[in-house]
């Protein structure tokens, strides 16, 4: 598949663009308009630089309001056309995006646009310009991309097209079953963009909230299969309009989009084998081919669970007093690295030294954070390969023979990942690299890490989702807003199907992060599962636990809410815990104080309770508030 | 007018919002239930800090999801009311919000909604509690306020009245005149917000973009005219969700809100003035008299024009330079401050000396920026007093004997606002104090302020529009989003009608602002309008002055856009000018390179063009960032 995008998705000056496109491996770029004329660059330039950096120049876009117009109107715009076909002849440019008009259309007339679209390709053929003409989702008389087709395959000129974009389509849900059947000469570009699906006006939402295939609501797979059943195989591009993506740093943001189309490759080659093998279920030999080439990644089953987290602190005497009361067992120190293992069943916290200096780990200056999470995969191998191709940054930690070598990567907000051979019965080999000497009880009872919530710098929040969703096969859930007194935070679940590995994504109010969002600024925690939590509790109190401390006002809402037994309730209010309630189960859970950025929880699910206590969330943002305040009664 | 605040509107804890609502003036507030549910705070305690802070505990909401259930969960709800009436009991509180069911409604039928509200009501009474009823713009079978009052008249009860919601009405364009005729016994409640016209679901549009009166777009005077005709006297509430103003200074966005309240309880006595005004144009002993007692404000014209603009600089040589370039005149030091007069017609411009150390003026570490600015008012004295009783900060200006007294007060993004008394021909008398002894040549020409562009920090960008509609009647226009290379900047011009002022807000894109939106950090202007632009371009190149470099590609865009004669054409690239047409006329502008955060712009204005060259902001935007990054070819 060949990879495009617009340089209206990216920060920054043309030239900083391109040089970011060529960097994260798109093979070509559509020029947005806007970015040549504020450039400093002569075209002549732009067309040496893209060529030194292996970029193709694929679209010159958006020239817009053309059609059904009177005509004087026409005259004027056919010139403006002339000119800009005289520009992208010293670009050395070939294809235009002619988009349906929006503001000057005043004849609605499929005639007239055949004939005013047929003059526009006779003077394209001169110029040796193509022009694929999108119908734009608000465009005025012609919002429907069977229709703009239409109108292209009357005029049937070889220098006009069609150009699908899948926001203008998906975004007012026409059926895309169609454009297999189109003509693969006459469709002369594809646009892929994602969105959140949003209940609002079409043309704010396409111009504020496009996101990178993947990081939306969008079936683009099923549209990109029906391009490639058509036979196209021209580039498959991206035009993001996003405000953040405006914003944030224009080598990020590209590695972001080309990750998105390397996994919406994938998607679409699993949705053409999906629905094209035979009801017979035959091996694929009968499989069809298409003229577009499409490249697959090495698969990987989702997480089995996580293998382990770490903890990182200068002084590291906060947390393990916390995991201590806590009731987690002291594992020892690893044989030859500056790190401790502290074990609760099943659940693995490592907690490691942080080496101060200007290369040191997130947060070290500023108290203990989560620096990594390990997961248990089916085999660590391919699925760093796949998180590789995926471009994710992979990250060295160090070992010595006779130990584990984990694969790890950055993931977006800086926190390591490590892909683990798991055990079927929930231990880890790398173990034994703990504690020489000691003596160890066995660690009794099955916790677990039920879930890790972490803290995305704004800029880089949906880059997250579709980093775990596309390297890790996480599934995103629906978000969540959850009131705090410092603002909305923005909480985003993502899930293996068998709920073996929770992630929880929030999004702190933007008053609590710095400027570029480069620092961990907002506390995040591990959950742990535990199977009787009130014993749990009582056992973390009689050790010294500091917990969150509940309001008494939060427990009189409890009983009003859902009229618990007074004995249950005392004996909630009495510990400090929390409580929600579903049709599906019910959940219990308190916090610890925090450590730095970090605060661990501790949770019980009874029957099938699928969620993480959300009505219970602005309490627990509220008092840690207050603890900040260093009042807690201010 | 009795004035409220709901506590949802604020950050920060019950007592943080209950200390700002006080210091800002409100009679009483709203207890959101999760503020208190939240708090360390007893119910009791509350009470007491409310007494002490002299803030009356108006209203406990909201109650949710009551009525149109089956008999099951009417019960269980009847529970969940009875323990929130004796917590009302606790804190002193007699009346509750109840709003139309959303989530658990299942029998549409005004009969039973009539009977479960009256028990409701009867259950109320019991308790001394006072129930009012709101419908929901989104309520599933109650959603209309008309609706919902026909249910309480039908109940008849005494513990059971109407609660007006303006957003719930607004929002859904009901006809806000039926609330005229309604008996005022039955009003319980009114809530007043204000809101963007924005097209998107109600719910997601009342949850994060409600605003203060004057901060949208909502016709809350006529709204407040109807509430006042029925006879209600009863608090006026804002009740505000909005996720900027969750996250800023809460003393800030409290006083924001209660000055909201001073102007619309003004625009609320203007609109009944005029609308009850008999057609004979009687001097109003006929006007009718209403239970609410309306305050008004001292009344002020728009300004006449900008009297001068001050940019302040710990060196000042660099603008000094800059304007002696554009043509101004150097008007000599005052007499006993440090600043100068620079002018061009009546165009003055001050510059000032920063005085470093802590309390210095904003930006003076980071080279020049825009610190004041002053109006020309009818009455000095009377719009002081005016802004004064609009809560504006006052600001001092030193002065000795013999010298005009400026009236001063700080915008909510710290520039000093100067209130002066203007002559008719456009001088100032206060120039006379500068320049003792030096001779003058008369300042030829007409060149006035065109317009001043300031950079918002992103908490008080509405806060901002609401301070410059009331304290000087300027008036918001529909704003715009200009894309730079570092995100989208939006733009909101307020204006007086004869366009003599013209001053334009800019919301610099987040990556641009620190977090907590306290510096002035993105650059700002001010523009000149002259009457022979080419001109004044000429001069100012043979003084060598440096001007924003306009790429040659604007040129070319330029030109397939309007087809130019080539000799303007080249004239206006040969001077680096930008030029924009439009029905109205033709506007010719320059920009001077940028010194500190200012640079000037210099315009004329064609025919009746009203604009600001918005195609060309992106041009600027991009040069401008070039030169920040220090290779303009990057």
């Amino acid at each position: 598949m060949r990879t495009g995008i617009a340089t209206v998705c990216l920060s920054g000056t043309l030239k900083e663009k391109m040089r970011a496109c060529a960097t994260a491996g798109f093979d070509g770029i559509e020029i947005f308009e806007q970015d040549l004329v504020t450039s400093a660059l002569a075209p002549e330039e732009i067309r040496t630089i893209a060529g030194d950096l292996g970029l193709t120049l694929d679209l010159y876009q958006p020239f817009r309001d053309f059609d059904s117009v009177p005509e004087n109107l026409l005259a004027a715009n056919l010139r403006r056309a002339a000119a800009k076909f005289r520009l992208m002849s010293r670009l050395g440019m070939d294809t235009i995006l002619a988009c349906t008009n929006v503001g000057t259309a005043s004849i609605d007339s499929d005639d007239l646009r055949m004939e005013q679209l047929g003059r526009l390709a006779e003077l394209a053929g001169d110029h040796g310009v193509k022009v694929a003409y999108e119908a734009l989702a608000w465009g005025k008389y012609v919002n429907d991309y069977e229709h703009a087709h239409r109108l292209v395959e009357a005029v049937n000129h070889p220098n006009l097209g069609t150009c699908l974009d899948s926001f203008h389509i998906l975004s007012r849900n026409w059926d895309t079953a169609p454009i297999a059947a189109m003509t693969p000469e006459k469709i002369f570009f594809v646009q892929v963009a994602d969105a959140p699906k949003l209940a609002m006006d079409v043309l704010s939402w396409s111009r504020h909230y496009r996101v990178f295939p993947g990081e939306g609501q969008f079936d683009l797979a099923t549209f990109m299969g029906h391009v490639v059943r058509a036979g196209y195989s021209g580039p498959v591009s991206l035009e993001i309009f996003n405000d953040v993506f405006r914003q944030a740093d224009v080598g990020r943001t590209a590695m972001d989009g080309m990750r998105s189309l390397i996994w919406l490759e994938e998607q679409t080659a699993k949705q053409l084998q999906d629905a094209d093998t035979p009801a017979d279920g035959g091996t694929g030999a009968g499989r069809r081919r298409y003229p577009m080439e499409l490249a697959t990644l090495p698969q990987v089953a989702q997480p089995a669970g996580y293998n382990f987290a770490e903890v990182r602190a200068a002084d590291t005497a906060g947390l393990e007093k916390v995991l201590d009361q806590l009731g987690f067992e002291f594992n020892g120190r690893h044989r030859t690295k500056n790190v401790q293992l502290w074990t609760m069943g099943h659940a693995r916290v490592i907690i490691s030294q942080a080496v101060p200096g200007p290369a040191a780990a997130p947060a070290a200056g500023s108290g203990p954070a989560i620096a990594a999470l390990g997961f248990d995969v089916d085999s660590p191998a391919i699925a760093a390969a796949r998180a590789q191709q995926l471009k994710a940054p992979a990250v060295p930690r160090k070992s010595q023979a006779n130990e584990e070598v984990f694969q790890g990567f950055a993931a977006p907000d800086s926190t390591e990942i490590f892909l683990c051979q798991g055990n079927p019965d929930g231990t880890a080999a790398w173990t034994h690299e703990f504690g020489e000497g000691l003596e160890l009880t066995a660690t009794a009872g099955s916790a677990v890490i039920d879930h890790v919530n972490l803290a995305q710098p704004w800029q880089h929040f949906d880059e997250a989702v579709l980093f775990y969703t596309s390297a890790l096969a996480l599934q995103p859930q629906p978000f969540a807003e959850v009131p705090s007194p410092t603002g909305l935070v923005r909480s985003q679940v993502m899930l293996t199907a068998d709920r073996s590995v929770r992630l929880v994504l929030n999004l702190a109010p933007l008053a609590q992060q710095d400027g570029d969002g480069s620092r961990k600024t907002y506390q995040e925690h591990i959950a742990f599962a535990v199977q009787d939590l009130v014993a749990t509790a009582r056992a973390a109190r009689d050790r010294g636990l500091e917990f969150l401390q509940i309001p008494a006002n939060y427990y009189e809402d409890l009983d009003a809410r859902f009229g618990l037994d007074p004995t249950f309730l005392a004996t909630l209010q009495d510990l400090n815990l929390l409580y929600d309630r579903d049709a599906d189960g019910e959940f219990l859970h308190f916090y610890t104080a925090t450590v730095g950025n970090v605060f661990f929880e501790m949770v019980e699910r009874r029957g099938s309770y699928d969620g993480y206590g959300a009505p219970n969330a602005p309490v627990r943002h509220a008092v840690q508030y207050s603890h900040r305040q260093s009042d807690p009664r201010a």
